[in-house]
């Protein structure tokens, strides 16, 4: 069945009902022009980031439960780096026409299991058609006690990462060439898709998983020491060249402690790129990167040091070279995905 | 020059030089991973708008100065229809690859005005590219001492809306057979287009003008007295039965009451409607739609009274028909824009 034979107050109808929920802080929740919650008194977060077809995703190698999961995750990572807990989303959803009702349910229930992992609720946006491309955003809405700016970052602090960097990139070079969907869910691993120019799929998996369900990382645990934070949407060097720019200060990152994944070692041989190519510049990791004084302990993956101007990339045999952003653009003339 | 020739992070630098600004409340602002705002005590109320091309807007005959407008009046028309004060917006814009520097700077003129006729501050938002359709949306924030629900509505409270009905779909009819864009800007009555079909431009241009730069209503004179509430977005009679819906109630509303503009009713003669079809169901006039106990004075437009479940329009002779909910829906099978 196609969402135009359903009609919009159908459809708004079945989503207040499902996503219904009585809050003491939620005054007007889904159903009236707009939301109403009663906010505390910390400080209040607000992210809104889009996910549009042709540009975020192909529905060639993306399901829609895949976008859906992706569009809540994208928007608590952002959250997340400025050191906050996601409370509240909205959603602005442009489907076509002949969007059929399965694609919708797949999508929300993408939507549905990123709620529940993230803690977060679903209090309004606003549904419409689009002719020949879907578009989606969410606005999500947090608190923090205290939150983490780009630019606290001083010279002497530690560089760190939260985990494997390049992953969800050469995820993306391998799904480009399968050109397949892969049912990779919440709590599903997805099916075996056939070796991959002799790589298993074991290794392919984690790659692939990055790309098409990444899960927002949340700061927690390093929270209280951190000076200043970003999530790694763009590739490294763009967002750390962000965190450079707004704190004014330079950095020094060494290859040799860029976390790089088993399986993408093993993949990179049979792509055009050097392994530390995508790492330092392969955007949709989603893992944070973040700054502390070096005398505090952090669990997390140690990368460099903020210098006081200079930026350069220390080589595996001690070379230094300068880096400048390089990553995704929009509107960019080098790289389009 | 294109925005592909630019690259967004030149656009982005630009967007915040030009918005840039200091208030104690916000503590951060446009160029991080989110906003942070210190919230007051009051009600938080939140909503997030799409405008979709070829859905809310043909390129043939909106100028992108109307479509930014318009993208923060609907916004910030939702917040008004809760009783709100509008604040802050973040906007996520996916424009083409070939979207022109021009286009783009007219589109956030288009803003800016709107920003400024609300006293809303730009404080984040979304940047990306799109490959058919440019596809943009808004969310607005506002706080609210006392907000307003669709489902205040009680049994003998009066009727009322702030204005016309129907001028904005007779604008948008007259602008599908025109098909010339029109350079209506706030302060700016736009240029003459020829005499349609022998009326005047004096009476034409109210119309096109509702249609192509709708300013939102504040509620501010009569909210104390008001007790439900929705801004017409899709026709008096669908945002009509959502609120009796919402409130459990009826409604009786009289013809010869509705608000009908000169210029409507000479135009309506030479389009194929009656004149009162499209001002019962035509859709984006932005005007409020609210009740209030029949004691209390309220400057605005008595149309009817809320009955306990009889939903009726009286007619113009006196005879009673029922009404459902009829104006526009996306998905929708009977009317498409």
């Amino acid at each position: 069945m196609k969402l135009s034979q359903i009609g919009e107050l159908c459809i708004l109808e079945y989503i207040r009902n499902i996503f219904d929920f009585k809050a003491k802080e939620v005054l007007v929740g889904i159903g009236d022009d707009s939301s109403v919650i009663m906010p505390n008194k910390r400080n209040l977060l607000v992210t809104s980031d889009m996910m549009v077809e042709g540009i975020h995703f192909d529905l060639r190698f993306v399901t829609p439960y895949q976008i859906g999961f992706k569009l809540l995750s994208v928007n608590v990572s952002d959250i997340f780096a400025m050191g906050g807990t996601p409370c509240y989303v909205l959603l602005n959803l442009a489907f076509k026409r002949n969007t059929t009702k399965e694609f919708f349910d797949l999508f929300m229930r993408g939507i549905t299991d990123a709620m529940n992992l993230y803690h977060v609720r679903l209090i309004g946006g606003d549904l419409s058609s689009a002719r020949k491309e879907i578009s989606t955003s969410a606005t999500v809405i947090g608190y923090a006690d205290k939150y983490l700016k780009r630019s606290g970052a001083r010279p002497g602090d530690r560089i760190y990462v939260t985990g494997y960097l390049g992953d969800s990139a050469y995820g993306l070079e391998i799904l480009k060439k399968t050109k397949k969907r892969i049912h990779i869910e919440l709590g599903l691993r997805g099916e075996k898709i056939k070796a991959f120019r002799g790589i298993s799929w074991n290794t392919i998996a984690p790659l692939v998983r990055r790309h098409l369900l990444p899960e927002a990382r949340s700061p927690k645990k390093f929270l209280k020491h951190a000076t200043a934070m970003i999530d790694i949407s763009d590739g490294l060097l763009i967002d750390l060249t962000r965190i450079c720019n707004e704190s004014k200060v330079g950095a020094r990152i060494y290859l040799k402690q860029i976390p790089v994944s088993p399986s993408l070692k093993k993949v990179s041989r049979y792509l055009k790129n050097k392994t530390g190519d995508l790492s330092l510049s392969g955007g949709e990791d989603y893992e944070l990167l973040f700054t502390a004084p070096p005398q505090k302990k952090v669990n997390a993956i140690h990368i460099g040091e903020i210098t006081v101007s200079q930026r350069v990339i220390v080589g595996n045999r001690g070379r230094t070279m300068p880096f400048k952003e390089e990553g995704y653009q929009h509107f960019g003339i080098k790289r389009e995905k």
